[in-house]
């Protein structure tokens, strides 16, 4: 059977779209039952109520003026990546470059409910996880040795998570990572080209051809990209042009809470709770102004596993057409 | 805790180092019993004997003339990635580039034995497996349209396997994926520098200073490279400089095998049969005589599982230093 490659239009990473490897996207659905008869707090979960003895520090808390008492609570990460010990650096062990660590890893702690995922909250629990994010980006961004922020959520075992009580972490590295500095160097070649943004093109062609968008709000849109990595992948792009998720505006906040939410409840609703990373694909910090960059948030579940093909090429193996995925992302099965 | 960021010195990419997330190297070992009381023939598998016609055709057999019948054998994979319809010819699909799937998917089947890993194999027999590698490398790299000729093995469940029976697999694509390209240019890059191939000046200095090295023959060093990616990667690597796969002389192939066989055999020995990739990294086709590139053998282990910081940065974080999974790979405990 013919097999397709398509060339991820940001990044210009071939994938290998292998239809015969899967059946239909349905197929992907998980067959474990939904993480459910959880309770609401768990005695031994350290970011539960009453365990504040276990977290290393607080460092910022989002009130809730309904329940008088805290919605989002930010922890420094108990086994941290990165760290504020030693400096950026870099000194030659033998013939190679090494550096501390320096940098910084928090964890968002989403709700006091240790049972309480994202894709079952109202639209103003996901709105204070949004506003959590963007406080806590803004406060380290613009630290003396800050390079980048990363803001991700692991869900699920096939994941790499540990805890179940919902979570999101923070990284900020003090170098720019090399795939970020690769994306940049494909924007800015296409802006120099076609003197656009490529991630602006791609917003107005998939909200015209409307094939593989799944959301839309007045200020963002959510679609499955024509080259996607893994089934089920989606990015949610603001529509404006924003290099910085720095530079996201108050009413913009709500309405990526509302695609976020929608996103994230489709894939428990569709594929029963599957496992999945989400990320905020932003602009390093002294690239923020550019004209040729765009932040979004990208969603890979973890229904595939990359193998030795993968690790040597760079390119993906995806067994799901992405249209036939927002074709299903769509529908009204399942559910 | 203090942590360290490593670069790696042929791809530059960094590797985070963050050893208090683990415990000692050992606390890696498995703890499910190796895979044991596997039948040496087992009747539902397509690739024991006697079930050929379960097989889509037979490309190539290696004789064993101890045993009158065969000792490797090549077959179509069932389920390509890439086929040989279509050509390499790119066209627009709206504002996108896509091509048809190109290419070649073959699956090596290494032993006429269902419960035979090369872990426990002899010297001929995986030196009749690094013969197979070579002949359809050859064979198929000087194609017309192949750019790119990937030889990789997935073992255990982790490694994204879905048959036990002990098989490798090779692709030839034609396009040159991003991260051959990626890591050709940083290379160019050192030598255009240095006038040395960086490969060349790894391998002296890793025995030079002897403290990563697991094994070494007169043609192959293995160690754990001082950046490794993932706990317990190791690198196999030609002494001699040598960009492609394709010109391992004769000599080279049984010192090959033999540096091979060693490595594997310490996995299972020492961390109870863990999932792993391998894969050979090698020249695209027409960078084969540059001579800034060397091919090495890479294993990665599947220990750890990467999370949605590796997915937007690119950057590992690795819970354990190299030298110290390199002191217990060639330790005398465990086994």
């Amino acid at each position: 059977m013919a097999t397709e490659i398509r060339q991820d239009k940001v990044s210009k990473n071939w994938i290998i779209y292998a239809p015969s490897r899967t059946q239909r996207p349905s197929s992907f659905r998980q067959e474990g039952p939904e993480a459910e008869g959880l309770p609401d707090h768990e005695p031994s979960c350290p970011f539960c109520k009453g365990n504040e003895d276990q977290l290393p520090d607080i460092l910022m808390e989002l009130q809730n003026p309904n329940i008088t008492e805290w919605q989002t609570r930010v922890v420094p990460n108990k086994f941290p990546a990165l760290t504020q010990e030693g400096d950026t650096r870099r000194h030659l062990e033998g013939i190679y470059l090494t550096m501390p660590g320096h940098g910084v890893h928090e964890v968002i702690i989403e709700t006091p409910r240790h049972n309480r995922q994202p894709s079952r909250m109202s639209l103003e629990e996901v709105g204070a996880i949004v506003e959590t994010y963007h406080r806590r980006y803004i406060d380290l961004l613009y630290r003396h040795q800050s390079m980048m922020a990363l803001i991700f959520r692991n869900h699920g075992p096939k994941a790499g998570t540990s805890l179940i009580h919902p979570h999101s972490q923070l990284v900020v590295t003090s170098v720019v990572p090399h795939d970020v500095r690769w994306r940049e160097q494909k924007e800015q070649r296409y802006f120099d080209d076609w003197g656009r943004c490529v991630v602006c093109e791609v917003v107005e062609h998939e909200l015209q051809i409307h094939e593989r968008v799944i959301f839309e709000n007045e200020s963002f849109v959510a679609f499955v990209p024509f080259a996607a990595a893994v089934p089920f992948e989606s990015w949610i792009v603001p529509k404006r042009h924003e290099a910085d998720f720095g530079d996201i505006s108050d009413p913009e906040k709500e309405d990526f809470a509302a695609a976020l939410r929608d996103m994230l409840r489709r894939l428990r609703e569709k594929l029963n709770d599957p496992s999945y990373n989400y990320l905020i694909n932003t602009a390093a910090r002294h690239k923020a102004s550019e004209p040729h960059l765009h932040w979004y948030l990208q969603i890979q579940p973890r229904l595939t596993t990359s193998a030795g093909f993968e690790m040597g090429s760079g390119m993906r193996i995806n067994p799901s057409l992405p249209e036939e995925d927002a074709a299903y992302l769509n529908s009204d099965d399942a559910a």
